[in-house]
């Protein structure tokens, strides 16, 4: 048996519990340590999984001597000082998406990981579900033509709560849920955008108005090679995590959903009734799965990442432009936000 | 038996020739006169519909001592003109969409109407579709709570003829193929459009800049009570005419749309394939049907329009207005267009 | 225009209604008569769909001057004479399914129609259905390779008039309800029943068992090629008439059904629901129309019948033996019942 | 964190080491020892689980002090030895459908069980599916009111080498692929199979002739309680795993089956494609998965077995009753089998 690659995972919340045990059941790792500022919830959890140790202090991780490759899945505001001081660290890393809020704090994560070449990936899990890394192949197999149109569907099943609502917290509505679809639409379009205009408002949860936030909003989106699309996001699905995507062309058309969690139909005096998809992990644990299996096989192969901080950068950036597109009312196109610093 | 409803037919191409023959097939009415320009297209079809009377003058129909109602179906930049005339006739005037391509022009349609108290119904034919309809009463009846998201696609399956794509003669894509979504929005959403944003392109048929149209087009809403939609239209769909309809609320969603023509699946080797729908007439058929009947209904007992020309004045301005955020690359209020002039 | 096909129409209860509105609606034929043994009846509905005469009596349909078709669309017991008194008539004869409830009656029309070299055509709407056409070109293309099993389901939502239930009357649920499907069977296997078993019961209207009748019933059919298929037939199907046929080949697999009458899917908290399709009439008219206009393209360009009483004789004798199957318990061959009177 | 349930598995190939996997990532579980009758296999494997060891010799497994439950996961002929020797053992078995291919060998492994009084639940993991489970529970709340009809497609897509067919090695394609079926028919319906007839062939695999087994099967059923059903089996569906069940009932019906791999459909001019699933895994690992975890729970909790050896027997004797059926082509009622040894 080959040797296992020994990783350290940053963050054991919600989402860092989820790749925490995908990588402890995967016999090609092994978890060398953990960290939360949590003292107890690291303790715990490392032993759940087996860990071999656990901080409260994730510089711990970056400076174990075993590991050699990290996974940052800590709270949004970290992704960018975890970064930079990993750079230098020798080991790839892996980083939940979004790396930040601001353009300038994603900059200063990707000029450390320049400076020392590290291997930094993004985590942009819906690349690796087998229906959109199909989409992607039937597309650059010509199977729909050029594509013309992107159109995207991302509805939650709840209102966050109010503490994570807030745009220095998530981002806000339009780029806490649209950055997946902004990163499907450059992937998948093959273009970058060129300009946005947002429409969107609190139409379900009048309580997000207090906390500066919006439930609802359709994001027109023209690309640099002249081809259009629209991102519409909610959080009033109550019906269930409902996430579509569709890319129109020349010669056809691609269309991405899954409409049902339970393959049960039931047929009564009032119609068909089949259940539909409650939660993300219910879509997408796949998805997740696959993604860190990818980053792993990567490391170990020294390959370059899927996703690098370039391409977190510019999702990051039309969710900003698109966001700023709603608060002013007018088409924002990309060229207001600054170049890459080095591509001056 | 009670007495037929004798009516009259103004325009014999082709989808006068669908109104004619549903028309013919009615046993409550009696097709008294028809007309076409063309008068050997006129006295054969008249024979083959066994109409009692043919004319290559519409005015023989308006004049028509028997007739009670006029279907106006003859090519767009007639219909003001022949609804003018017809206001002061006593007939009830059913005239299919759009009533006219500039305001100017409907306003004068609605002001002969106003002036002679005449009956007139604009068609829109999908508020007649069993789906369209059944989407209507849930949403009346609260299903899905109180709306906040329109979204629709209208997708044909091929490129029209050069000469009909001009501005002057179809009103533009956005005109030409949106103003069915503009009127559905308009009547599923319960509130007028306030605000529209357009990006759009000729992505798929190159030969359509030499007569001033595009072929794509993703067209933001916003609505007065601040709900919000997106209406895409397209020209290269060519693997069917496809139209879908999303309504979210705060409690549910409905989706309308139809996505297989025949009953049948075959399995293979290389998967599931069905048909799709390949016309307009393969899906909306029933609609007009329905229309049709609704209307000689009215007629027949002295009710008014189920749809009047102040929805049509308004489908048109949200498409003018659409258009000319595309020209204009700018938000466009819809207040920028001209009030009711009696409204004044 | 050329001249219209006179018809003539037998019958006028809720089938022969369809017919004859059908009929009525079809440029290329004229009318001539029709007959119902309720007077007033026959009158008024001539009235209506503006026949040229009406009759009390078949033989004024059958013996008319002018008629070249006749639609024989009354009791299933009045079938059989009807044909007998029409073989010598010159009019081709549509006979509605099925002939007769027994061989010998069957094989007394036959009879006349040999003799005299009578055109009738035997009414298995299904054939015409676009999906059974499609499934039929599909099989003769190869696309499933060679078939090895039918399927077949035929669920009605309710429980019949108990006075049309018995076998007298209606040949019972296996005969009645199967019959459209053995016809499918022969069809779509090409090829004939060998074998059937029946298993089956009063399993939801216990009132059938006072009139000599069951609910539900699975065939077992073995072909004479080998094949093997089964057919289930029910009444209780409360959420709506559900048909689906499927056929496995070799090389892939097709199936057949319909699951939805309205284009529209409504999404709440209790899953997605959509309606079902309620009646026979919300599936097959489509196929009563082919059929009746394929009938009458025969007629005017005198071609064989699409379906002929051999056929009819041959699904009738699978419909007697898995009936005959359920009440001895046992597998019951063809090959019981007697041959082909001219066979020998 | 609690203790873990000690394990041990016995065989280990295709699905051996399926449910191997299965258990190693599951935190409450360890694996103590493996067996496989192949050593080389037995070693890499258990290194590679982190067993903590492993023998070619099953008596190791349940002989070892520390084991709680063994999962029998050996070829069919060596399970009813297994049971009796490990009945004696005080641990709690699982063993994998069938529990062999006949009655008498069935009834050694019940009376040893039973005088040891040992905990064995035979794996038929469909009950564990999600649509399986809810189906059943819907069932139970009246949702279809009372049943009357189970049907059920069982399709693989491919032929079994040839060497596993005979009936001797696998039981014959009835009893190989339809125990499963039967499984649920009796839990379905909650009434036990009262007669069986079979029609079937060669239809697709001629080499199968050659080992003494069919390809294709149509099983009528008839149960106790007078309710009916059929269940079809097929190695021929070359276009995926295809495994269907429906619940017909006085209330409404249900539906079970899955008929998408991958969440995406692509529109072409040949119509819409979406893929299916490919094999078993891809539709029921989760129900695999879903049922290890209860066994363990049940084990833990010292529960009785879910599925026990009497519903073992129950629905191998209805697959011996319907591959008799096939080979006297006659029905067979399941009274020619003799009742549980202490039942009498």
């Amino acid at each position: 048996m080959p040797a296992k690659l020994p990783v350290g995972i940053i963050g054991l919340g919600r989402m860092g519990q989820v790749y925490a045990r995908q990588l402890a059941a995967m016999p090609e790792v092994d978890i060398a340590i953990v960290s939360d500022v949590l003292a107890d919830h690291a303790q715990t959890f490392a032993a759940e999984i087996e860990a071999k140790s656990w901080s409260t202090d994730y510089h711990d991780v970056l400076d174990h001597p075993d590991v050699r490759a990290v996974f940052i899945i800590s709270p949004t505001n970290t992704h960018a000082q975890i970064l930079v001081d990993g750079a230098a660290s020798g080991k790839a890393l892996f980083c939940e998406k979004p790396i930040a809020l601001t353009v300038a704090e994603t900059d200063r994560a990707i000029q450390a990981a320049e400076q020392h070449g590290a291997m930094v990936q993004a985590g942009f899990m819906r690349r690796f579900d087998p229906a959109y890394a199909a989409a992607k192949q039937q597309i650059e197999d010509g199977v729909i033509g050029t594509p013309t149109t992107f159109k995207a569907i991302g509805r939650d099943p709840f209102c966050p709560p109010l503490h994570f609502a807030p745009r220095a917290v998530s981002g806000g509505l339009i780029l806490d849920m649209g950055i997946h679809d902004f990163d499907l639409a450059r992937w998948l379009m093959n273009t970058e955008v060129h300009r946005v205009y947002t429409e969107g408002g609190t139409l379900a949860f009048p309580e997000l108005n207090d906390v500066g936030d919006i439930d609802n909003a359709v994001v027109n989106l023209r690309f640099e090679n002249g081809t259009i699309g629209n991102v519409e996001v909610s959080r009033n699905a109550v019906y269930g995590y409902d996430i579509r995507t569709e890319i129109l062309g020349t010669e056809g058309g691609i269309n991405i959903g899954q409409y049902r969690k339970t393959a049960l139909v039931t047929l009564t005096r009032q119609g068909a009734t089949h259940d539909l998809i409650p939660y993300l992990h219910d879509r997408f644990i796949p998805a997740y799965i696959n993604q860190t299996r990818d980053f792993v096989t990567r490391v170990i192969n020294n390959q370059p990442p899927a996703i690098n901080l370039y391409d977190a950068r510019a999702s990051l950036i039309v969710g900003l432009a698109a966001t700023r597109s709603f608060d002013e009312a007018r088409p924002v196109e990309l060229s207001e936000f600054p170049p890459l610093p080095n591509a001056g």
